[in-house]
């Protein structure tokens, strides 16, 4: 029974409760897990109402979640937890590509495509060319290795956005590395958007005085046999928001420059009108232990 | 830029981001809450696979939310944030009634009625008389005060769990204290009961070994002008688990002797058959300074 009134009863019961489960690892999250919350509501002297309105939050949260929307992921996102939980898993060995948030659109399968293939379903955006190299950590290529790429357009928005105006698959592919480990694709260069502002994390940004604005990157996650993969962005250089992206995610080894290149035979091997953009940056791989 | 390993720079971010929050109180909750997760995921070392699953876990939650089932509620309830909440919120002068949670079964609203009904719309459970007081803190009789009941069965299920085959309000009532203060209705003795087991809260419980059960229990929100309302419940004495209530609710002053009564000119004043069950007490209200 909980009879005390500053509440370290109900914490010590609702600790014990945890003490059967079967899984260490389990017991140890959620142990963990309750311990804050109950320190949390106690630091705060949280009130009912407003453990009402917290309530209320979630389950609106919950309910904006579609097959192409997920707004837990975004509220974790905002949160800086998704930034933490990735920079916490990747300590990688210096040299290998930094990880960065999976995001909250990476929600449907990306379409394969061949290597040179331009991802930019639509048109009208500032065309440019994406290569570079998959390396493992020692530096050798990884021929084969796999790259699943998606992207908002030139406008800032995700196909899954916009069902009536972009094509499924719109910025988005899965690209085989050739055997010297080379991938190249075409595009358009991304714009900064605002993450989706209309559910429960719009009212949250709102009421915090923050503003919803990313800078604008492309996703990356690149698999590779016997290597661990990675989840990234590269962030392009110059670009609005670098120092206050809305989810915390800018790491400067990320951030790429898009150079204005004139060179019609460059632009002619990959078919594009002369002079585009061009990132080139190659994808570091550590090698699984 | 968050390019530290051990995630401090994210951290600090996050907790920065919030700092032009309008609402002084709000920014207090978040700031808290912010460090609070940050710190439970760097302290446990989080992977990604397991943030993965808990993003899956808060979706199902929220999307088990109907209008008559509050899956959020009954995850906090689990974990012992209700409790907390309350107790923190509950400290009142010696000799008032005790607080308890909500209880994620207050969904719809209870139909008026009048001193002496009976809320068993069904039947066949065991008959039981519920009277007493709603008084000052001081002693004073409350007349007008307002009494919200609600319970479960005699099988353990509240009407919109079972909308086949209770009417809407059965176990439900409000009820207006007379001249002096007094109250009393019939009704079945309730009987312990599972919380749901059938949503992501039921996976929980499974997982930490927990069994879902609620020891028996009548709730009552007690109102009256000049006092601070008090939502609590009163136990039936001697229930199976009343020391391992699966939401952590029970209060030893809340335990009430539903006493095997024997009273023939009683039974025919409340209109029950002899002999009877009869709960006796009095809710004593805080004053509002």
């Amino acid at each position: 029974m909980t009879d005390d009134v500053n509440g370290t009863g109900v914490t010590r019961e609702a600790v014990a409760s945890l003490a059967a489960t079967a899984d260490p690892r389990l017991r140890e999250l959620l142990t963990g897990l309750v311990r804050h919350l109950h320190d949390f509501a106690r630091e705060t002297r949280l009130t009912q109402a407003e453990w009402e309105q917290a309530i209320g939050f979630l389950t609106a949260t919950g309910q904006a979640c579609t097959d192409t929307r997920q707004e837990f992921i975004l509220l974790s996102d905002v949160f800086g937890v998704s930034m933490l939980v990735e920079t916490l898993g990747g300590e990688r060995p210096p040299g290998t590509t930094e990880s960065t948030v999976l995001g909250p659109f990476h929600l449907t399968e990306s379409p394969p495509r061949a290597l040179g293939d331009d991802i930019d379903l639509v048109g009208g955006g500032e065309p440019c060319v994406i290569s570079g190299r998959v390396l493992s950590e020692d530096g050798t290529p990884l021929p084969g290795a796999v790259l699943d790429v998606w992207q908002a357009d030139g406008d800032g928005h995700y196909d899954v956005q916009q069902p009536e105006s972009q094509p499924p698959g719109n910025g988005r592919g899965v690209f085989t590395a050739d055997d010297k480990g080379r991938f190249w694709f075409r595009t358009c260069v991304p714009a900064p958007y605002p993450i989706p502002t209309d559910g429960p994390v719009g009212e949250l940004l709102r009421a915090t005085g923050r503003h919803p604005y990313r800078p604008a990157h492309i996703h990356f996650i690149a698999t590779a046999p016997g290597h661990t993969p990675v989840t990234t962005h590269i962030f392009v250089a110059g670009s609005d928001y670098l120092d206050s992206d809305a989810v915390f995610a800018v790491k400067q080894s990320l951030v790429q420059d898009f150079t204005d290149t004139d060179d019609p035979a460059l632009a002619g091997e990959f078919g594009v009108p002369n002079p585009f953009r061009h990132a080139r940056f190659d994808l570091v791989l550590e090698q699984t232990s």
